[in-house]
Formats: C-alpha cells, structure tokens, sequence
C-alpha cells in the first residue's frame, strides 16, 4: 500500500471563481491550519490552481495563493504529484474530460458540478470504480446541506418514498418577495437581477433547469438509480401570478418551487414545478434565499435539512468536508464505492400522477355560470375540495381547489373549461403538496 | 487482507426493545433482503439478539427471528463469527462493558447508547483506534437525524461557533401543548405520561440530563474535544410558567428547551437551558415530539437538520445507516479514525456568560414602583430592552427583556429585586437565544 506512508495530500483546483476561490482562502488559511490537519489525519497541500486568467484578482485576502494559478489546466491533471483534482469549473466540457482524464491517471476527484453530475454521473462513477478513487461530490446539490452524504450514507438503509427540495436559491427568493410584497413576478427578477440574485439570463433558475439537474442527482441517489436529464419533467415559476400566491396564503399555503422525486409503485416520478405547501408544513418556513430538502422515509419518518444552498463561502466549505474525506481515504488506500445503481426505473409519465390542483378562473358574473363549471369538473372525475368566489365587476373569479385528481383528468377539465362561452380565462394551476405527507 | 473476501458480515445484537426490535425487523424483512446487499455491498446476516428474557414478545411480525433470542449476551461479544455488535441495551453497564470486550476481540461496534458515549466515549473511541475498527454512534442523539455524521464529516472543514438543539422530544411535545392550549406544566405531563410521551419518572426528560447527555456529544465533535459530563449546566422545564410562555408568544418568540455547545474566545459553552427562540427563527417552528438540531459554522453559514428524534423505526433506521456504513467498511478492510480531540477546552462557567433575559416580576401596583425597580437593574449594569406592565387587582406584573447581560449581573439584580419591600415575586426567568444569529 504505496499511499500508507502518505503525510501529505496534494491538490489540483480547476477553476477559480467564488467558489474555488473561497476553498483556496480555506485551505491556506494559516489560522484554520492546525484544525484542517488533524481532522484530515494528513497535510493537505494546495499545490495549483487552472484558471483561464491567471492575471484576474480572486480575493483580498493576504495569504491568497496567487503564485499557484496557472492557465495551464491540462498539466494539472497530468501531474504525477497531485493526488486529488477539485473541480469547479462548472459547465460539461472541458470538465468532464478533465475529470475523467483525473480518474484515469489514479486520482481522487471532488467536484461541485451539478449539470455534469446529472448528465454524466453514472459514467464518471464507473471510471471512479474501476480506478478505486473517489468522486465526491456534496456541493453539486445545495451547497452546504449535507444532502448527498444523507443520502449515501445515513439513510442506506432505509426505504425512501420521497424527496422534496427547494434547491434553487434565486426562484425561492423571487416567490418569497413576490408573496410578501404582493409584487409580479416582473417586477421581482428585475430587482433580483440588480441585487444581483439572479442572472442577466435567469432562465437556467427561474425555468426550472437548475433544480432538474438537482432533482436528477438526488432521485438516483436516493432510488440507487440512473435518471435521463430529458425525461424529468420541468416547469418553472414565470407563469406565477401574485393574484395566486395571494390566494395560496389566504387558504393558509404558500407556493415554492419544488424539486421531487417520488416512488409510485414500480417506477418513479422526478419533476421540477412550483407546489402550494401548506403553512404548517417544514418547507413552508424556508424563506429568501435559503434552501432545504425534505426526506420521507419509511422507517426514518420526515426528515429536513436546510441550509445555504449557494454562494462561495458556503459552498466551499461542502467542497471542504468532501476534500478532508477523500484525504482520510486516500491516506488509508480506500474508496467510498460509488452507489450501485441497478437498472433504470420506469419514469411515469407527469401526466399519470395524482395530484391535488388549485385553479383560478376568470367568468361572467352570470347566473349559472357555476354550475356550468362545476359540471365540467364533474365529467371528468374531478372532485372539488373547496371553492371561492370574488366578484371582479361584470366579471367574477372562481378560485378551485381538488381532491386527488390524475393529471390528465385535470388537464382534459381545462381545456373543456376554455371552451366554455362563460369562461373568460383559466389562469393560475398549481400543484398542491404536503397535505398526505403521512400517505403512501 | 483477511476480510477481502468477506461475502457475508455477522451482527450480534445487544438488546431489543423498541429499537432493536424495530432493528432485527429491517435486518430480516424480506422485502428489503436486495436493497439491503446490494447497498451494503455484502450480505448483512443477523445471529444473535442477547436480551435479559428470550421469551417476551419483541414483534408482531411473521419474520421476525425468534429463534436468535439468547440470554447469554456475554457469548455474542465472545464469538469467533461475529464481525459486528449492535448495542442497543442502554445504560452504562453492563453495555460498556460488552462494548470493550467486543472491540478487543476486534469487532467493530454500533451504539446508540448516548449516556454511554458522553461519559465514556473518549475511552471507547481509543480502544476502537488502537483495533482499528469503527465506533459508530449515529443514533445516539437525536434518532433518525443525521447529525453526528454532518459533524464529523461534512462539516469537517468548518469552524463551528455554535450548535443548538432540539434534542428531546418529550419536553418539546410538553412545551407545545403548554403554549398552544395554555395549559401548566402538571396538567401537561400527566397527559404526556398516559399517553406514554413521558416515563412515569420523567425526570430524566423534563430536568434536561437527557438533553445534556445529547449536548455533551454534540459539542465533543463540534469542537474537536472531550466534555466533562458532571460540568455541563443544566436546567429543566419543569419551573416554567404558562403564564410566561404566553408573555413570550405575544411578544413573538416560543419556548423551547435547548442544548447549546458554543465556541466562546478560547473556551467553550455547554449547557441546557429553556430559552425564548424568536418565531422566525427555524428552530420555533419545531413542534411536537419533533427533534432538529441547528449549526452555524464560519463559512457554512447556518444549518437545521430536522426529523424524528425519538422511536423505535427512525433511531432504527439511524443504526441501520451506521450498519451498512460499517459493513462497506469490513469488507474494505477499513475504518473510520475516530475524531482526533485535542486537550479538553476551557468550559466557560454558565454565570461569565452574556445573554438577554425575559424577567416576569410581580409586584404591589404603586406610584413610583417601576422607578425602584428599574433603579435595581440600572445599579448591576443591565440594561432593559422593553417593559410591559399588566394590572392584577392591588398588585401589578412587570415583564422585561434585557439587551445582552451578564448572567452573574442579572443574577444580582434578581436577589436585589427580591429584597424590595415592592416586590411580591420574580417569577419566570428565562434567557433569549437566536436573536444574534449573525454575531460572534
């Protein structure tokens, strides 16, 4: 065992941004020294950092290693000396090749990079298996919750039936401020995007894509399976109307962005979309930009972790925890075998899903005109658990809520809805979530 | 490497109550038989269950193995063809005991005996280092939450200054009930004792040595020590006042009993106490029997870990994590190094603290009282945050909440306001906590 004698772990960075950048400050950070080297067993030792632009200030900090960043990528994961390979370039290339070209050369690999991991987990795994090294990686999925490790280790034992995540820190700061200030989504993501929580080009968040990849990684952890990024059905929040989410608090829920992945019978269903949660529920409470992932498992009952999802410090410090571990291993000359992911899970089709639904609906304030409506609800088998009416002058506002009703069903009453001379228009459709949080 | 070969890992287990019961039912459920190999990477074969009576019924279910019901416990620990012993018998002896002996013989050990582990956990983990075998002890505190493992691993780069916790569910289940319903704390605890929420001597509950137990773990891996036990302060809730909690509730804060580990300058903090926890903070949303355990670290910013604190499935589903983990690790011939805690750390006497104080004081409803009284906390250097005053007939209730204060200084300024011929009674005192979230 070549490594027994190891005192020292090496590292390779590739990338540098506020992420890399915090990690670097950590791991060089002269006061934190002592600490790091005795809970990692070993002296970890930052050795390079791959940059594009190694002229490019990253931090204030005075012991900032900037003599380690090179443009020079590809010798990092060439070098003999390194024996681990952080990366947090983001992105599929050059990431993907680097990280395997890392593997195959006998090197253990951290990584924070949830679209990779989504897309090319499952083989970047098996190099991982086949070279006996590691590949770690906690931070891809809400930054400093330790969601991936719960996953992997804590709950191995346990029959999970589903996962709920709000995973996606700019949508759940966009629909807290939409709710608490009664704003439209408009007004909220262009002040999001001069605070600077959200992107010039915010689709990746507020499409729903972001979660997805999330959403991927934790239902293939947590079904020992592999999911196709394609087939996990994504809505995002664009359409939300703060009418609604008024709406949603009078009845006593909001409405959030979730990630979930759940069990239904032989298959599985993994989907991003906005749900109304009732208040009392845990992810309720998960306010701004905080993140929290919401477990049920059979034997170990709700479980939540919640956290900062994003940002560089907070990251980091996954990206850390992660880097200690696969030290402690690599001074042992062990692994962490990746899961054992058996074949795919039949993925069910979103609309062949029960769900319970909250519908607005604009009609002529006319008499009969709710027993026109009802009746459509009625035809195709959805039941109403609770309806409310406000008058809007000649007009008037239906706003519905069902008992479980199959998708389709519901989508079928929709569109009979609109054929309605009496509608005007079927606005807010929601998803309602957490009210059989004991079923299954 | 004798173990690389291994195609089957033997568990003797110690005890079965509630949990190992609820243990040997997951270890031999049919259903779960693949899950359970293909994620331990090996077959997981129970043999023996030591308990006092190999005739009492343990479980209703069809498979659950009788036939490995022994009295002899010594025998399991003694046993050639065991790899791994399960502790779940509780108390201090004869379980440690078992326990070294079945680390001698070069058994790796799962427990989640917490009163065990605060007062010997040191010894045990040096006994596991010196065998090089795992001590895994997930379950000891807070059940199905996965805190121990978020201590020592993914936050194994963070520098931890605080962690406070809900970690008992009786007292929790007790203090929602009180403050929901109005109800005094006898009327309360003897609902939660028939309703088998509390022992019939609750006393390890509702005086907080359960949760100090908790706290002392906690704070060990947190900040990389070794807690004395016999100097962890600890207080009840068995004084508080409905009364009160209503004080608190108007004024936007709950009550709840915490265990708080706390990096102080170079000393630490460990202590139980109830405290008012502001309702916006994650921890007041906490109910019922429900545990959660919230963490701040440096770069991690701030984390709750929330789930089923007690009962036989979620703490077995805990065991069964730190099962599969320790099986992964036999048959890679490895084991996980014990933290490495440094010298015990200065523990900071409970009275050189600074807190905020609610203070509820009653007193004879005269001109010129509020002056004496206010007079008295102005003499300690305490100073006062808000007042409310509320007639009661001839006598008058002053409530306060202090800004930060020494405790050894409101301490004064309670005797003193005891000597007050005004003064009838200080009634509930109680420190707020969660309101410097940010600070350090």
């Amino acid at each position: 065992m070549a490594n027994a004698e190891k005192t020292s772990i090496r590292i390779g960075l590739l990338g540098c941004g506020n992420v890399g950048a915090a990690l670097a400050s950590l791991l060089v950070d002269p006061s934190a020294h002592e600490t790091l080297v005795r809970r990692a067993g070993v002296e970890l030792e930052l050795v390079a950092i791959g940059v594009n632009d190694p002229n490019k200030v990253r931090s204030q900090e005075s012991w900032f290693p900037i003599h380690l960043l090179t443009d020079n990528v590809d010798a990092i994961v060439d070098r003999d000396d390194i024996d681990l390979v952080v990366e947090l370039m983001g992105g599929l290339e050059p990431a993907g090749t680097l990280i395997a070209k890392a593997l195959a050369s006998g090197k253990a690999v951290v990584s924070a990079n949830k679209a990779l991991l989504a897309q090319r987990g499952k083989d970047l795994e098996e190099l991982a298996q086949a070279q006996r090294r590691d590949l770690a990686y906690e931070a891809a999925v809400a930054g400093a919750i330790p969601v991936i490790r719960t996953l992997r280790e804590s709950l191995a034992g346990e029959a999970i039936y589903r996962v709920m995540g709000i995973v996606n820190g700019t949508t759940n700061f966009i629909l807290s401020k939409m709710t608490a200030e009664g704003l439209a989504y408009d007004e909220v993501i262009a002040e999001a995007q001069r605070l600077g929580y959200a992107e010039r080009d915010p689709s990746a968040d507020v499409e729903g894509y972001d979660a997805a990849a999330k959403a991927a990684i934790l239902a293939g952890l947590a079904f020992d399976t592999s999911i196709d990024l394609e087939a996990v059905h994504c809505e995002g929040i664009t359409k939300l109307r703060s009418v609604d989410l008024a709406y949603a608090a009078k009845m006593g829920y909001c409405v959030k962005l979730l990630a979930i992945a759940e069990r239904i019978g032989d298959g599985i269903s993994v989907r991003v979309h906005p749900a109304m949660v009732p208040l009392h529920h845990p992810l309720a409470s998960v306010d701004g930009a905080m993140n929290a992932v919401f477990i049920e498992g059979a034997a170990s009952g709700p479980i939540m972790l919640y956290g900062q999802g994003a940002g560089g410090l907070p990251t980091a410090s996954a990206v850390l925890g992660d880097v200690i571990d696969v030290a402690r291993n690599l001074v042992a000359s062990t692994y962490q075998q990746p899961p054992r992911r058996h074949a795919s899970l039949a993925m069910k089709a979103t609309t062949d899903l029960v769900s319970e639904f909250y519908l607005s609906i604009e009609v002529l304030d006319e008499p009969g005109v709710l027993a026109k409506v009802a009746d459509v609800f009625g035809t195709h088998g959805v039941s109403i658990r609770s309806m409310e009416q406000t008058g809007l002058g000649d007009e008037a506002r239906l706003v519905f809520v069902t008992h479980l009703a199959l998708e389709h069903a519901v989508a079928a009453t929709i569109a009979d809805l609109k054929n309605l001379r009496e509608v005007e228009a079927v606005g807010g459709i929601i998803r309602v979530v957490g009210n059989d949080q004991e079923a299954q």
